[in-house]
């Protein structure tokens, strides 16, 4: 049996990057109407992360705000004036929401994808049975399929410093496929439903409910796979049509994997199979990621109930 | 019978917006390699035409090159220099292959839409037996299902001012869904088939091949319907799920055409069926376009042959 503080405070975050949009509008309309998103055991708060790269839609002004949330800019007061914007942003999100604020129990940061993941759920932790009970409530009882990605792994360069960080608990919600730039109905709804479904959660656990143990399927990062590139560092190659969409699909040796320009076929040389994720994103050509290359695996999920004083 | 001239110069532009990555990859290629997409009978040119906006993977730096292709800017020798680089840019461009400079026969633009238009053909004229003749061609012989958007109208604000102009014809090949920043194979594959056949016919036109008299189904453009919006012209609605990607088909009274953030449907209340297009472009955003509305024409093409002195 694991326990967990009640929650007092939700965080809703919509435009961590810019251009992604159900996010970003789902949080606007939140803004005017708090009511929607309140229960009533937890304050829940929406808030546009990143609000000039909303009003200019695009992902960043100067760099990546979702990689900031680093324990050196969680340590600062002031940013240099130097420092890049987003720098300036993710000190003032962890003054307001974070360990030098009011400590939010739980972050839910939307996000969209250009790759076809569906209603893709993302968590930085096994260990935390919270957010795991989460997810599991998620996939039983939303209504849609989600698949769980979990950013968890020993290699430091692989290190999110996502939004997430902020709180006690958090999960990302990345939907797709939707393009930077466009607001899909669909995908709207799916990501209000889920965000509804979460708190629905919430409150639930602080009203005492025990979550029995239980076991979730998750995809977990294994390395990063790039692009075929030529010497000026441009792409050589694309997502064979075979590959493209075929995120959470085994990938195994084999496979076609890339098509160069000049149409020549570049299979899949790994040992064994991988599920590969954010295949073809947009956001990731310039972080040189073609997909992430993910295993398949069952944890394990401890009971939960509210720690009682 | 109509008679044009016969074909020296061919220009294929990839990147008139800098993050269509089909054009954008299919030129930078044919740098590479120009005879790939060279014929006996003519030179073809490729061109990247927004280079600094490919740079920065963006559609434009100042303002969108596609809209400054003008008599204004024709007839420039040099624009201010505190003009936008893309009109800096138009004025380069005729001086290369506009009438201030070689005086192109034949631009091919090749552009991406996040839209599910599939291979669409793009227009200005039905006047022009050449590009109507390319154009059945097209829809003949590449084995693409090609609709055909014809922008020719005489409203001054719907004016175009694309790149087509700078030549003595022109076609654009606007080929989606694709998300901007994204190259998916397939519609790479499929803008060089379309490529390849352009050349095609211009080298058998050349060669004195008769195009018989035919008949051929476009889309003309009647106007645009923009998003519903609130007080501060951000959007109070999207596209409905029941329009979304429904490019071509008919939009008839009475059937949903948005969906507001509330999750209001809001109908479609004209007189009459139309065809829409460019539904949910995210570059149209900016520009107040949900999607252009079009009827469906049939337009007689005149026989066909090249012009002998
Ligand atoms: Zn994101
Ligand atoms: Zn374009």
């Amino acid at each position: 049996m694991s326990t967990a503080r009640v929650v007092r405070r939700v965080a809703v975050f919509g435009g961590t990057h810019g251009n992604e949009m159900s996010g970003v509008y789902l949080v606007k309309r939140w803004l005017q109407n708090q009511e929607a998103i309140t229960r009533p055991s937890f304050l829940t708060v929406p808030c546009i992360a990143n609000p000039r790269a909303v009003e200019r839609c695009r992902r960043y002004i100067d760099v990546d705000l979702n990689r900031q949330f680093t324990q050196e800019h969680f340590s600062m007061d002031f940013p240099p004036s130097t420092a890049p914007y987003e720098v300036h942003r993710a000190v003032e999100l962890n003054k307001k929401f974070g360990a030098k604020g009011e400590a939010f129990d739980v972050i839910i940061d939307l996000h969209n994808t250009t790759s076809n993941m569906g209603n893709c759920l993302i968590i930085g932790s096994s260990m935390d049975s919270f957010t795991l009970q989460m997810v599991k409530y998620l996939v039983q009882r939303s209504g849609l399929v989600c698949p769980v990605f979990l950013t968890e792994n020993t290699v430091p360069q692989l290190e999110m410093a996502d939004s997430k960080r902020l709180g006690v608990h958090g999960i990302s919600l990345e939907l797709g496929a939707q393009p930077q730039g466009v607001l899909l109905a669909d995908i709207y709804l799916r990501h209000e439903r889920l965000v509804h479904t979460c708190l629905d959660f919430i409150h639930k656990f602080n009203q005492g409910e025990v979550f029995p143990p239980e076991t979730l399927e998750v995809y977990r990062i294994l390395h990063v796979v790039d692009y075929p590139r030529n010497n000026d560092n441009d792409l050589s190659a694309m997502v064979h049509p075979e590959l493209q969409d075929k995120d959470w699909h085994p990938l195994k040796p084999g496979d076609p994997m890339f098509l160069t320009l000049d149409g020549e076929t570049i299979k899949y040389e790994g040992d064994s199979t991988v599920y590969p994720a954010f295949i073809n994103e947009a956001a990731y050509y310039e972080k040189g990621i073609a997909f992430w290359a993910t295993q398949k695996e069952t944890l394990n999920v401890t009971e939960l109930q509210v720690k009682t004083k």
